[in-house]
């Protein structure tokens, strides 16, 4: 490989300092449109309910607005600022919306923001601890503050990461790890050494578990999905049956994952039986608390992490219910050492001399490693534990009214336990029974729902059965909200049913 | 799991809209802070030359400054703009200093940072593409205009990831699953049918391929890794000769990661030829990029992709040499079917009717997805190609103007070719040819320099010789910094030695 002459570029110009080849935007133009941007926000942030909730463009419609071949040339930033506008704000769905119910709300607080746009600004990369002490520090100190909120007990050591679907990865592989099966080195694959190696989570577990098995080599078939009682909560009795039955046949069973709200319906497994079973038969015990541990934040609902004190791991997602801007999931582990022991590879050129700092690059997948962990700080800091407790409670308690009102009512019934803020139920008119009939009924109704544009809802099936979903979990959403989207209900379904025929 | 009731709560007001439970900060508040914040970005970004490029704090000195208990009360965002000032800052390592030449840089444009704090403030996820079209659509169309600045052809599609590693250990799971063993299903453990997988890369590939290996199950021994030429560039003999040899032994080769640019030297495979071994043996040929790629937005460096267009999968990350903030790492791949394929899993609360639209949770580990494409879709659309272009060309000038004054020196030596803007270099003064001493003088010398805080470089080792490295890549270095770091260079040289005896 010759290097290549200077001769080559297309812009020939002696190297000098007088004339850069490339310049960022200047730092008046930044002052400009960064005040232009934070006013855009400001405005945005307190009219989002204004816009539909659910996008209503159709596929292509977005890309359609742009050229498809790449920008030759500059472009102002009034031209991208009004592209934004015209083109890009139509095809996004207002997660941030007071209106947003579907799924499990994620919403921005203003520190949250604030904080991301200091994260890009300083741009740091805290792969190992000395290329930004801040970002390892503050990750360590937020966490561990996180921690204490939560009511766990020292000795989880944490760590953020992306999205709790890495998380979840993350504790299927530091559980292989803690094997000794020498995975690290040799693998799985041609070995006749390694036993089938089996994880349990219930049906009714997020499918990032299914998946880590997936990703890491153990298959679809290495998890075995434990059955639910009538509120959904995993079976620990059949969990147990399970695990002895597979031993006795041949296979090794490493992993429990529980549930601390799960997907569907929010239920909470039964923890303390759980561990149990894990100390009897030594294995992991990973928390999926993803949505729900995050109520534990609030001192009345720390029950609900009852049990996860035995926990090897345990997840929580502040980008969920915690107001802070997404990414960001807290994942915490007893044993850091094994998960280093798992993942640290560390070459030549990422060698250091500092013996008692954390270098995060060695305790997962990515080495490279944005700073995160300061919208966190500035959320927490901000907010403080009480009033962010506060807006939990609020959460649940709205959820719990929404309950009341699908309880009390003639047309609509509820299909599961509502122990936090989400609430599983469908429109069940008198006088329809059909199974296919009502499905068809509750799909429509969520259909006029979404495409009215004031409120967005999602569903799931329980037992087969077709669930309309409400989920309540954005700083932005109060009684009036709720309110709304009860009888936007109402009328909706009143637009599906034929009329009532008038009494003789 | 019994209802709780509203007693419960420490917040017992009936619920209603006039005492919300919680609030944000208010509007004005958001835009007095954001202007504040924005004005602090401008002149950091303006002077952060001034600052010490590598963090001078010693272990604990950033976190000790904060309570190590969660603040309860609420904090006032005065209070924590000062912290970040006092405590955080003194912690951070300037990656957007232009007298940063460690690593790889990754520096944040202007658009790039008000890309970032769009993404926070809209705050979508893109699991799904109707839970945010723009944010799937942005990302097919940026990524399909990185394409063509690329020259890659038409076929290859792309996805944003977070960093390279995961690019990496998505590229490694879809080859696996390209071979038709259902790992996806049946899982690697303990299976007889499936014989042991062995990838390739060159000794100086990057890490990540190694760690996707030892996360997906294959183990370290399932890479083996061929060594290099004088250059530091794949041997390709070595590498149809291991290919043979482990076939005939047992194994089953599938993949090979061929770099562009690799990390210690920046050394660029030999491409056509590892594709035609590629082809012969039927393997899957990832190509990391990560880098090195990205020089090929320039016309007259759109060779270093030679024979790219035959590979399966390929990554490179705008957010090392394209200024975009951290993180942004595009994946491209020819069949996001077998992507499909080896990540697809819709659980009933995901599944949607749209057929024709990209769902990109599909396509990967993550649900979760930050809109990441915002940023490079900014960065793209403000500079332009040209510009773009003409940014990396100055910097691979820089490299080769510095690497030309080592070149020159009697008291330095290269030692590795720099075909991009990266040298790796040494002082080797008259006199003194001890190896060990060698590498202690330049190990001091390296200290001197970042100790300094005037500039940051890191090392690396080539053929167990302890190298220096000066990587050039950061928007805001022009001709003066790189003059000045190697003007750093001589004095702490100077420093170092003992003094010249007078001439009698």
């Amino acid at each position: 490989m010759s290097a290549p002459t200077p001769g080559q570029f297309p812009d020939s110009s002696p190297v000098d300092d007088k004339r850069p080849p490339f310049a960022d935007m200047d730092v008046e133009s930044f002052r400009h449109y960064g005040h232009a941007m934070i006013d855009w926000i400001a405005t945005y942030l307190g009219d989002v309910e204004r816009y539909p909730v659910l996008s209503q463009v159709k596929p292509g419609e977005v890309r359609a607005q742009f050229s498809q071949q790449a920008p030759e040339e500059p472009g102002s930033m009034d031209a991208l600022l009004q592209q934004v506008q015209t083109a890009v704000l139509p095809g996004i769905t207002h997660w941030n919306s007071p209106n947003f119910f579907a799924y499990f709300g994620a919403s921005s607080s203003g520190p949250g923001i604030l904080g991301e746009l200091l994260t890009a600004a300083l741009n740091t990369n805290g792969m190992l601890w000395k290329t930004s002490p801040a970002a390892t520090e503050v990750e360590e100190l937020t966490l561990d503050w996180l921690r204490q909120m939560l009511g766990l007990p020292d000795g989880f050591h944490g760590i953020i990461t992306d999205t709790a679907s890495m998380s979840s990865l993350l504790s299927i592989a530091v559980a292989r790890e803690a094997l000794n099966l020498d995975i690290r080195q040799q693998g799985m694959a041609g070995r006749s050494d390694v036993p089938r190696l089996r994880l349990y989570a219930s049906e009714e577990a997020h499918s990032s578990i299914e998946k880590g098995a997936m990703a890491l080599g153990l298959g679809q078939q290495g998890l075995r999905k434990i059955p639910t009682n009538a509120e959904y909560q995993m079976d620990d009795a059949a969990l147990a049956a399970a695990i002895a039955e597979d031993s006795a046949a041949g296979w090794r069973p490493f992993y429990v994952a529980a549930t601390i709200g799960t997907t569907s319906t929010t239920s909470i497994d039964p923890v303390p039986a759980i561990a149990a079973i894990c100390r009897r038969f030594g294995l992991w015990l990973h928390i999926d608390g993803a949505y729900g541990g995050v109520a534990a934040i609030v001192p009345e609902f720390r029950h609900v992490l009852a049990g996860c004190e035995d926990a090897d791991s345990i997840v929580v997602n502040p980008h969920k219910w915690l107001f802070t801007p997404i990414d960001c999931s807290a994942f915490y582990v007893r044993r850091p050492d094994l998960l280093r022991r798992a993942f640290s590879l560390v070459p030549d050129y990422l060698v250091t001399d500092e013996a008692e700092v954390t270098n995060y690059m060695d305790w997962g997948v990515q080495l490279g490693r944005r700073f995160r962990a300061l919208k966190l700080w500035m959320v927490i800091s901000y907010f403080g534990h009480r009033q962010l407790a506060n807006a939990i409670a609020g959460h649940i308690r709205l959820g719990q009214q929404f309950a009341d009102w699908v309880d009390a009512s003639p047309r609509f019934e509820r299909l599961a336990p509502a122990p936090f803020s989400t609430v599983c139920f469908r429109a069940h008119p008198q006088g329809i029974d059909d199974e296919a009939e009502l499905a068809a009924l509750n799909t429509g109704l969520m259909e006029a729902v979404n495409a009215s544009g004031a409120a967005y809802l999602s569903h799931t099936k329980l037992r087969g059965v077709f669930a309309l979903r409400l989920a309540i979990g954005n700083l932005r959403t109060t009684y009036r909200h709720v309110n709304q989207v009860w009888e936007l209900l109402q009328t909706a379904l009143d637009g599906l049913l034929p009329p009532v025929p008038p009494t003789v």
